[in-house]
């Protein structure tokens, strides 16, 4: 029986399998739905990969990840605009549902944010056009201030949608619970998002309290201190029912796990505490 | 000389001095304003810290903290507002010109952010009476977000604003690079604080890349990423023109360093970099 509502995020059993092995692996467990990472679809191929996705009927609720626009230079730029143009490409060769853009921080030397902001946003409506010809909807992903200066300078729901009204149809976001949970204004922009329409993906993991690690600490959902199912509900309410993605990374914990046992514990948190 | 608009934060030197220690060192090389914690009082005891403060006519440009009200049991959250009666009493003794409040994360065992907040707002609310009577303003500070489960879940400066403008006279806020350089709401909300006469502290360190621990890997002001000069204009322009304190935890550097050095790099980072 496949389990309904749950995709895997291939991150999360980054060090135990390849692609293959991994949509075997879920397959045995009934996860029909995954998200792969760009560098694991090159790793067997993209054409492989999207052979797997084909013969075995897998939804792809995302593809990871397009982004990383901001630049010191124009060629720099230029170069980001065009990777992101691949991954529009690859994205849809896997039939993913959306591309998923981390957006990128400061570039090399610079202390300038609002001026990262703004290469954001050109550097995402330079490859919208390509994006909407290949019927490949943009997801932004906030990612949690912490990640402000080096991975994401876009770091909360509501700047994300700004981003969206500014650049129209096309684009809009993946809500992370692990960025966005302590946001005073979550629900209020979940609704908002909703209400546009721009709610491409969810992605659930925890917040483990204390976190050892700035990127490589995430927890199993109920391990932490989000409230999963409250924020669950608002996304339902604004109008999203579709999968929950579970993204792990935890490399003093979940990766060092047999795979098969990550797995069983991804649907039985999914069912109980998601 | 003394050096003006630099004040030091007595954490910033707490491994290699007591208060009156950290005094002598700072007034050697010309610094005549600091900001003790709690603890460094207790330690040398508050009468002797007072006639410390007195006998060398040192401003005191904070009490670091008060705060710490969510609680799981109304017993928790009376103690804590005890407790904070008591950090005012201290405030007010040793001449502050505020009490710099942390207010508190989650509850053990809650994932109610929501309620945590109204938690702060209650205790903070409790306590202003208090802090009223003594002539002691309560600088709430917003920590970021990477705080909000376990040390505040006063995350921005807007939250921070809107609990003033709920309370009233006599509280205000702490701003602290670190905590809010990353808000693309910064500007607005620095403007709208000096607007309100509600700066009453402006802390300063910066934020490295990478960042390796949570808490306590801080950097000296001009070592990462902050605009410390724009954030700086802003809060003048905004109207408020007290010291910039510095404040850097930072466990395996300058906590390690010879306490003379760090003041000597305080003090030109402070000139050229802030």
């Amino acid at each position: 029986m496949p389990i309904e509502g749950l995709s895997l995020n291939l991150a999360t059993v980054r060090q135990q399998w390849t692609l293959d092995k991994a949509v075997d692996a879920c397959l045995a467990q009934g996860i029909t739905a995954i998200a792969p990472w760009r560098d694991q679809v090159a790793k067997i191929g993209l054409d492989e990969a999207a052979r797997i996705v084909r013969a075995n009927g897998l939804q792809v609720t995302g593809l990871c990840r397009g982004g990383m626009f901001p630049a010191a230079d124009p060629s720099g730029r230029a170069a980001a605009i065009d990777d992101n143009k691949r991954a529009i490409d690859e994205a849809a060769a896997v039939g993913a549902d959306c591309l998923v853009l981390v957006v990128g921080g400061l570039p090399e030397g610079s202390r300038d944010i609002a001026a990262a902001r703004d290469m954001v946003a050109d550097g995402i409506a330079a490859i919208l056009p390509h994006a909407r010809a290949n019927n490949m909807p943009l997801a932004i992903e906030p990612l949690h201030p912490m990640y402000a200066a080096d991975r994401a300078c876009v770091n909360t729901l509501k700047q994300a949608l700004d981003v969206c009204d500014q650049l129209g149809e096309g684009v809009g976001v993946a809500i992370d619970v692990y960025h966005v949970w302590w946001d005073p204004e979550l629900m209020a922009q979940i609704a908002r998002a909703g209400a546009a329409g721009r709610i491409l993906a969810h992605h659930v993991c925890d917040w483990l309290v204390p976190t050892r690690d700035l990127l490589l600490d995430r927890g199993m959902m109920g391990d932490g201190i989000i409230d999963l199912k409250g924020i669950r509900a608002a996304i339902e309410a604004a109008g999203y029912h579709g999968a929950q993605e579970v993204e792990i990374f935890s490399a003093e914990n979940w990766w060092k796990r047999p795979g098969e046992d990550v797995l069983a514990t991804c649907i039985e948190r999914f069912r109980s505490v998601c």
